[in-house]
């Protein structure tokens, strides 16, 4: 293991209430103000449109302000545009996401810096599990 | 929502040579640490054998220090041992995670304060959204 070993953190947040946050819908958030757009948000990530618009339902129902408004008129003839609300969601969301990233990076760096051992060697400390548990 | 709603978090955290822990794999050594026995920690999670015995192998190929080891013979017959090392990983994944669920609760209270409007209202607010999507 080299020292540019990093921890990337996912972290899922729910809320007492039945909300919740994660990857997912935070990316597609992220892509609707990038794009101005739900499909092409959807498209982005792979989602189909269902996919999308209920991840983005979710969202809505979970917080007292809608998160994305949609847009009608105007030159691109409308679309999705996060609100100011949702987009402080979405700071916050990847605020919490950094500082987990930070904590496990510090408690995990000591343990991580072990590793470092040839794949035979680790073979050798591995042994223990090489035995069938069955039954353990 | 009331001053008792609080956030709860989970986290998974990747490093960059390939290794992985989230919540089941750390809910797996905690039940081998409280069993003693890998069927039985398999059991209380509703995992099958095959499943268990791959998550455990998976986190013995993540560390250079066996987690689990077997233990043979003695008064019950042997089981399954979570090593310090194991148990070292399982308070570390723990602190991080509380980290990450205290920066949650500091970070979204203030948002998650707007809410507590009642549902009619809640549905008044989300009116952007009852409208479709489709083409947005």
């Amino acid at each position: 293991m080299t020292a540019a070993q990093r921890a990337h953190v996912r972290v899922r947040i729910d809320f007492d209430a039945g909300p919740s946050i994660g990857p997912g819908k935070v990316a597609l958030l992220e892509h609707i103000d990038s794009s101005g757009s739900l499909s092409q948000a959807a498209r982005d990530l792979g989602l189909s449109y269902r996919r999308a618009w209920n991840l983005l339902d979710d969202l809505n129902h979970a917080f007292s302000e809608p998160v994305v408004a949609t847009v009608t008129g105007g030159a691109r003839g409308g679309g999705a545009r996060i609100t100011p609300f949702g987009r402080k969601i979405v700071e916050r969301y990847r605020k919490v996401e950094k500082l987990a990233e930070q904590a496990a990076d510090r408690h995990f760096k000591a343990l991580m810096a072990v590793r470092g051992a040839t794949p035979e060697v680790r073979g050798k400390l591995r042994r223990p599990l090489a035995r069938p548990l069955k039954g353990a």
